[in-house]
């Protein structure tokens, strides 16, 4: 690997992926090379870079999760052309991702350090039986949902919490206090439309807490526990007060804000 | 199985399917049960019906095709709650088959031979490199086609003609002459949207007729045929004069149609 020093031409990209047969985004140690987002690109981009390369995500994604636009960064100790990493990327990379934009970023630039914010999209699926065409997009809920009080909920959980109670991370040494710009809970459409959608966005997700969130605003659409006990929920900090974790399928991670 | 006339009952389903793992609607005898739409949907009615039971499609669709809207009947002894039929066939069938519609039909209604149209729709991937949501569901043709032309082309195409040109079937028996009601050509939208429709409706398809149509097309579209030569393939009756087949992954059945 070259010095970091030598590295000095970064890169930003933008990465659209299917999730369902990955453990994630996370290279997780070298035997287990192609089974994460993260290693399938540094794998095509090392070989663009003529050395071993990192390729740094806005953050992890869960094993089964999607990405409509993951953003990443790596450096390189030579000048690459943008049509080039696209080419070379999408080329080489299996065809459930793509490299979707790449461009000449701040030596400075950081993917996950310079983050800003980060926009998750959840699918739920509300028909009585699964959509064949969204069975692996979507979380398959067919009781009724009461919109209503989803959105009441939600709106609680906005702003600045610790938001303990909503991630499974062990450590009690970082702070879970997190900011939640806006959560939109957009019921399913007319017309046969079935799917349903829940937009997050916040300065920072801890692990787990889109799918905890969603979890837990479905318990209270299903009437399994109320409004009124969400702030209850986020003044307890502990983990089982909160509600189950939403399946991986659902979860989009739209896009990773930075500054202009 | 039943005497046919003890089968008093008949039924009309509406079937949505991803055809990916399939090689076709059409039962392909008795070892190979398992692998077709036809197949599965006769093991589900057959135990509603307490007793082996045909169920005919409006026609066969190919191995890979997918469907939004098949539709189908079955005749049964007994009769049967409509809801019953959707409970029961949803909770047993392979999550990429759904029946989205039951109603009870008159004794004389038969998918195939009181079909009056069938509407296909084609999508075509025209961004540079195949969107990974959309990657069994698209040809991706990321070479520029020129969508007047093929609109042109299409034109040329409606109307009563004898289809041999555009079929792969072999039989010189059977009339090839149908009528195409309208074939629409959609260019990918604005806005990052790179899918492109083309939606073909007629009074009957050929074997392999919409997939020979659309690789006609999109031959014209690269500039690899004229405009000018779609009359004279249809003159040739000669399957050798038209263009490729379109890969089945792209295609799907959107509805058959019958007298109200």
């Amino acid at each position: 690997m070259s010095e970091e020093t030598d590295l000095k031409f970064t890169y930003k990209i933008i990465i659209r992926y299917d999730g369902a047969r990955y453990k994630g985004w996370q290279r997780l140690g070298d035997d287990a090379g192609g089974d994460t987002i993260q290693s399938k690109l540094e794998g095509v981009i090392s070989t663009l870079c003529d050395t071993e390369t990192l390729v740094t995500g806005s953050g992890r994604t869960d094993a089964g999760v999607h990405a409509l636009g993951q953003v990443a960064h790596f450096r390189c100790a030579h000048s690459l052309n943008t049509d080039e990493i696209l080419t070379h990327c999408n080329r080489y990379l299996p065809d459930d991702i793509a490299v979707v934009n790449a461009e000449s970023a701040d030596e400075r630039f950081h993917a996950r350090y310079k983050v800003l914010a980060k926009h998750y999209l959840y699918q739920i699926d509300t028909g009585l039986w699964p959509e064949p065409f969204e069975r692996k997009y979507c979380w398959h809920i067919p009781e009724n949902l009461d919109w209503k009080k989803m959105k009441d909920a939600a709106a609680l959980l906005v702003g600045e919490h610790d938001f303990t109670s909503f991630t499974s991370m062990k450590s009690k040494t970082k702070s879970a206090v997190r900011e939640i710009f806006s959560i939109e809970v957009i019921p399913p459409g007319k017309e046969g439309d079935s799917i349903a959608l829940i937009r997050l966005k916040a300065n920072g997700f801890l692990h787990n807490m889109a799918r905890i969130i969603v979890g837990t605003l479905v318990e209270v659409g299903l009437g399994e526990r109320t409004v009124a006990s969400v702030p209850y929920l986020l003044k307890a900090e502990k983990r089982a007060e909160a509600g189950q974790r939403a399946p991986a399928k659902g979860l989009f991670l739209e896009t990773a804000v930075y500054k202009k």
